[in-house]
């Protein structure tokens, strides 16, 4: 998480500007408070690290008690954290540690359906670069607690040689042949392809994977058998929930969804305080 | 802009690591490309200048030609912008910035609808702080190029008292006191009640605009009622597509929806290659 | 103070340089001292958090101990601070943060005697964005400290139309329905005005807040009569120790004074010494 | 330069914050302007170059013309430089140019005449490591703008034993011999005494340079008589505009001056806009 | 490069400290030069890059003109760079840019070495991790230069099993299970073996890649006949120029030298100046 | 310590890059272990602060003990660092720590063979500015820790006139008044000549240091004589283990070396991993 904490830090100036003006004016600076973070709606826990460290990072003085682990489901009205510590500090950090929050429990969230949905095929299902930019880690974790597993990271550690790559090396062959050369021979190499010729292609080329771009389920069955096991298949192209499963059951490899990072709904979190002596809210949790 | 910068150059490196392995191995350092990008949907275009900065920080010799406007709308299968140079900066910059443009115009478009939904009610769509962290300003402009307008930016540039701020003060009286006193002279005050006697209340107290949390709609045509123009007023909570014209009749000043910059679907862009001599796609644009 | 570390960090390093030549080659590694702060002359203590934070950051162990707090009147000969440790990193960050010191406490005051001065008068005191770059959140505080008030902290946070803007917008009644129409609804207008005509149409354009810009005596009397409470009233040009007490007097509601903040004259501060067995000056505190 | 550029772009990044609420909104972005900048008063000008890089780095498309060398006087009233560029952006980075420039004009003003006062003595005016945190290039420019020289820059290219060092080594023989030994042998050895004795030892010991603190008139004089030349001498302590001339008349080599750069008065400028077909102020350069 | 020129700005500024005293007070600010690097012994250059990047991060109107390029040999006295411009620049970064060149030529002259050795044989000359933190890129592409291979950049574009790991999992076989489930299905996974019991254990768990450690002649022999090409295997060990050639003649596929990067002797460079009208050098290149 | 930190911290980044893909798959989360760093071949300790760091930034929780302090000699065999915590964060901090490491120790133990070469002679063995980027404090360090002393560590600590700046400013003499006149007072001067004349002028100039550039050793010895001590004399050029001894008995008061930082062989270390219950060596400490 080394990485992780400057930008973190820069999100909560983000937000914060020159100062929490209500909060400086409003808030008592000796005023105490407890706080609690649940949802009206299920959802499976992740983003526990940035939600923490905004708070850590603004002041140390927070206690954070987490009340469910990152990749946990955690049912409505039921808390995930309890924190404790001045109010004026709980308030300033609220909005930037639930608009972390919120996003990777939504990723997770929708991963956990997906995953559940191709339960039992012996298929992977698998995230993408569509991510958000410098939050690509979380979002790629948020991945994992939900019960999917990662592609690659970035551009240097996995080879995956799309239809440009192909045109630009003048062939299959070529761009395979080049890879192998050029690359580290610690990498993998995935190619894309169209159609049942590519494949074809790509394997004799000596591709490792090959993915199938936007191939229907018929065309996915007979990629399985062409391939005999030669390479490993990931599907990918509308995926979604009503198709993963169906896609699953072909015997690729894997399947992957861009929409388990770009277009996951944000989960709608509530922070609830406690004061001393002076309840906010009238609901106990 | 100044500010972006930095991050926009973050994240092309969050993607590109040590390096974009496939390309440096496949693509010929001299070979060049023109590219185009497009969508299979309509959309309203946000998000011009970090797809652009991404190239331009990858590789100056990249040429983008922007064509539709930031706030455009954007037929299907027509281009937004045309690249041309060193294919393989193209390649290795394609995913950051489609990352980027792909949200913003998410955002736009979804703003766009709702925005058109209240056109004529005299009411103004607003976003809020529900933002993802370190992207508040391009979420915020995507807004601005749906149609929307934006809410304070963040915890320095408005004053915005929640029941939270309201019980740690010890009332409504006495927190828009403290705002007055304590805060620049130069903010409004606003105040999020639960009711139509904590509307009253602040009214009395002197806030300047009266948040209206999730009032249901007669007991916002109550309010608009019973505040007489004392006070701007605005409507947040069950804000979407299918209420957002409703709530904006009852008269309200403004109507505002985290849902513009935290679930905004992503909108689908591909980028299409031509290399010289040779055609990656057989669609021409 | 997240954002100011940094800052504090590199302000440490500017001073270091390499390596502190003299302490590192002259004292002792393990010699262990005993200093305190005071000045020969009377002073509004400000600045205790980057004096602190340069020894926190430079060597922890320092211990560093408070006998007074921003913003109380201190006597001559009489210390602000005690510190105890390592006698090599006191003296090396001794001038440092001295350099803080110096100019925080002269801030504090100097708007300790204006604001001293204008007591009673129910007019507020307030800076302006004439700041040392970089360092305007410490010299405002000092302000506070001072026992003035803040006026907006840039650019952000409030909208004060100049004449430039005016005339960039072609009339008072232009630009405030612009700024009306396209700046954040949570923040007040403010218009500087030149003469009394300037002001009627300010007020009539709907300003919150009028800046009268070097108005003499007479004029803003009259300003405040024609004004009757529809606008705040915020004098500005030629505040001194001399003139502010009668501009208060004219019943404006705010003064603003650049020299607060520009050319406060630095609180000339001693760092003494206390070797165990060695005191290097003969004076005890 | 290359470490100012940084700190340049973050001061104009705490002006603007989020955006400039009022240009953003008042000035139409087509607009265009030109813009001079003067004083009503005499000035030597110095920060010529955080002045220039503001808006190089806001808006590369704004042209600036230099009127005046850093180093020279500008009479009142008369421009030292005249912008040309969008309104906009001329408005945006004024505060934070002016900022820097009346700062380091009031440096090298204030410089100007104590340099002129020691004219003729073959004494050299120095400055201090009094300066502002992470400005001290600048500041110390200013001084050489001025006519005055620079002392050290900072702890590590110049070694200065002050009575604390002295007590932390066990006498000033001790303190030499260990600065000797343990600094590189390009550093002069400079020590501070504070009576004709602690010369005397400091000259025995092999000091460089002796720093007479806070003498007298009479003991400065037989301090230079006691000195035969055998070291440099360099008064501190009591200097200003009064007394500058009798201490460098003593035959001091050096005179050295904290107030230079902690306590220089800022230069008033003013900024005049000139918009194409209307003037914004009735005068003309 | 993107993520090295900041790392080469800082290089210069470590240079730089607050100035370059000798060239500031000694050089004619409009003294112009030329200038060209060359070294006493031939040499294969690298390190043009960062060369390069000194002196346009330093003063873009030194103009530099490449007479070799990287990976190219360059004999003994004849010029690799000619360079002209500002004389203080290039003097004030000649020591940085140098640093830079002489350590880059020095590892790729060494891998061109040992690369030759190995010719004909098949086998592929690799660096290793051990390299100058911060600088392995521009290590990693003097081995390039050089005639040599990259093994992965780092700890994520490659699974490399140790004992230690092996140990901590509980065995060969367990270690490549959870590798392959755990890690992106991009990578390809190596293990690093003992003895030939271990390699068989690792190509019996799976592996793609198994390095052996420090085997002698006989036994790297019996491994690759062991392997029967069911793996890729990688020598790493007591390789030197004396070595080399034998281990490669075993059949491996790959040697690995961690030499070539943290032990290479710096090739000694000459920057010789040109003053018009005045050679500083009596020697003409 | 205060500006290494961060670059130890881009260190660790640069070798992590998105992740440890084998530790993280392969090593259990809760593993613990017990290490020991040891070389097979004696040498002198240095670099164990940014050793230990690695470890600090990485995962506070690892325990370290250091066995030995940075100058001391340490035996084959004989563990110089004993850590101890997860073994997932010792194992990926293993190389970048080792980088560090082997690299100051070979530094120091190089400096120590020639700095007791020259023991007894009253010479002292100084360093020079070639020296990795960004590293070079280290590096200076770690001659310290072989007993060579520093010589100045950048342009801003010292002046040295070099035969360029000579010729830039047209003689010796008027080099040597431009350093004195324009320069701080706290500088000595240094300049550089090729031969007995040039040592003359210099010295008649005012110099304070004359280095003796590639000088053989009889007019080294004519050098010293011709002095008289007047200056104090540093040989440099073909200075190594051989040749440094002869060297130093000439007279000189130091001689530099730019291979003890440009061109040390790194130490060869081993860290060995002990688990709880399962030893991956059989060896024992």
């Amino acid at each position: 998480m080394l990485r992780m904490d400057e930008l973190i830090r820069l999100a909560l100036l983000e937000d914060i500007g020159s100062g929490d003006a209500t909060t400086l004016a409003v808030v008592p600076a000796e005023k105490r408070s407890r706080a609690v973070v649940f949802s009206r709606e299920p959802f499976v826990l992740s983003g526990s690290y940035p939600f923490r460290r905004v708070f850590e990072l603004l002041d140390p003085s927070v206690a954070i008690e987490a009340l469910a682990r990152d990749g946990e489901k955690v049912d409505p009205n039921v808390p995930a954290f309890s924190l404790s510590g001045p109010a004026g500090a709980i308030l300033t950090g609220e909005r930037t540690a639930l608009n972390f929050l919120q996003r990777y429990c939504g990723i997770a969230t929708l991963t956990r359906r997906m995953a559940d949905a191709v339960e039992g095929t012996g298929c992977r299902l698998l995230d993408t670069r569509k991510t958000t930019p410098l939050w690509r880690q979380f979002e790629k974790q948020a991945v994992l607690h939900g019960g999917g597993a990662n592609h690659r990271f970035g551009l240097s550690d996995g080879i995956l040689i799309k239809d440009n790559h192909i045109a630009a090396a003048g062939g299959v062959g070529e761009a395979v042949r080049r890879a192998r050369a050029g690359a580290a021979h610690t990498l993998r190499i995935e190619v894309e392809v169209e159609n049942l010729e590519g494949l074809e292609e790509a394997v004799s080329a000596g591709a490792d994977i090959v993915m199938l771009d936007n191939f229907d389920l018929a065309t996915t069955r007979r990629a399985v058998a062409a391939a005999k096991g030669r390479v490993l298949l990931e599907a990918s192209g509308g995926v979604n929930l009503d198709t993963v499963r169906s896609i699953a059951e072909t015997g690729v490899n894997f399947v992957s969804c861009g929409a388990l990072t770009h277009s996951a709904r944000a989960i709608d979190l509530t922070m609830e305080f406690y004061f001393t002596g002076s309840l906010s809210h009238s609901s106990a949790p």
